[in-house]
């Protein structure tokens, strides 16, 4: 059940961070990870810091570009040290591993992402969360590194695998990244044909729909549904 | 609170997990070190391991004996990878934890014992403790190094203290009934319009895009948006 979760390290610089995070997942039973544009990778100092955990390494996604390293996602949650874009849901470490392991009971993919070193993911990586994640720290004082993240959160994760009990009868299979971002794109599109959106504004008001719609956790059906709608707007529009 | 419970490493061999060490208590606002007989202290190592937790070092104490180390303590804590000495009464890190704030509340000293690297505590160290503590892992790879053991073990430590005083942040005020229900009658009348929904199925079609919308626990500013957006293409179809 851990194999559906998988770590995304965004950016990471120090490839000797990437092997530490690689033994910090395995030690608690994690097992996917998925690097995007990393400096450097492959790395015989990564494969250093893995210790016996090289098999993640040698197994690992690499992606160029967020986007495509989200592709198949259902589920996206991203470690942020604080709220930084306006009021997203916000989970704690805590909450956020049950509610990973919720989905995953539900059988959807799920991806947790962490930012590069030292600045963490930029709004603009956030903007793809359904969630965001905080992991409660000391606030004089919180940096932990990349790999003390990873392991605090791989640990609160098979923490709370191990620990789930509750029976589940809903199971929605939710829609994908890559078809919501579709979504997205068309509604923005039909927002701007109507003059909805116009000018600086815009972009803030297409994040607070995105949230709206994040919260939702749509199917793919729902966001057929939609679409659908959006269309003969759109074909009503020229026709006239 | 936190700075009742003593986190002890009994003869560490080397400095640099020392300084993480500290990094990590710091992290989770854990104040108090204690050494017992390490092979390198005070050590550059250790101070540049640190970064900023170097205040933990300065006050770190150091004994020549666990004996002496223990002195004052209460209620003694001891990690094991698993039981060792024959029933000893074991818990979990979390349930660790939150015996450790329970007994820190009714004005008791403690100490967390972490054993030497690779071999951990001895059974002749271990009989110290009034409990033995064991960190959850992969069975098949349960090598966390010492610094990662003592992130983990300070981070349920914060969250156990943290439990005891439950704060909540997020407060928002969802949308009343009828002004969801208006969104709903607004969103069907421009369904209707641009002929998405027509004949029977249109009841079911509203019904599922109700369920949609009533997952995303909307706030009034987000209607107000939405209907904005049904406005203008109201207004578009109109003006064409």
């Amino acid at each position: 059940m851990l194999n559906k979760v998988k770590i995304t390290l965004v950016k990471p610089i120090h490839p000797g961070n990437i092997g530490a995070v690689a033994r910090a997942m395995k030690t608690m039973g994690l097992t996917k990870l998925a690097l995007v544009a990393p400096q450097y990778f492959p790395s015989p100092t990564a494969n250093a810091m893995a210790s016996r955990a090289t098999d993640i390494l040698e197994n690992a996604e690499v992606h160029k570009t967020l986007v495509e390293a989200l592709a198949t996602s259902q589920v996206i949650f991203g470690t942020s040290a604080r709220s930084r874009i306006f009021e997203w849901p916000q989970l704690t470490l805590r909450e956020a591993a049950l509610s990973i392991a919720a989905e995953v009971e539900k059988g959807n993919q799920i991806s947790l992402l962490f930012g590069t070193e030292s600045t963490g993911l930029s709004n603009d990586e956030l903007k793809h969360c359904h969630y965001h994640v905080y992991i409660p720290a000391n606030p004089e004082f919180s940096s932990l590194n990349l790999a003390q993240a990873v392991q605090v959160a791989s640990y609160e994760l098979m923490m709370a695998f191990n620990t789930l009990q509750t029976p589940r009868t809903d199971t929605r299979i939710l829609a994908p990244y890559e078809n919501l971002e579709r979504f997205y794109q068309h509604l923005q599109k039909i927002a701007y044909d109507v003059e909805f959106l116009k000018g600086p504004h815009g972009e803030v008001m297409m994040l607070k729909l995105r949230r709206l719609f994040q919260r939702a956790q749509m199917d793919d059906t729902e966001i057929t549904t939609l679409r659908g709608i959006l269309s003969n707007i759109e074909r009503m529009l020229i026709k006239k």
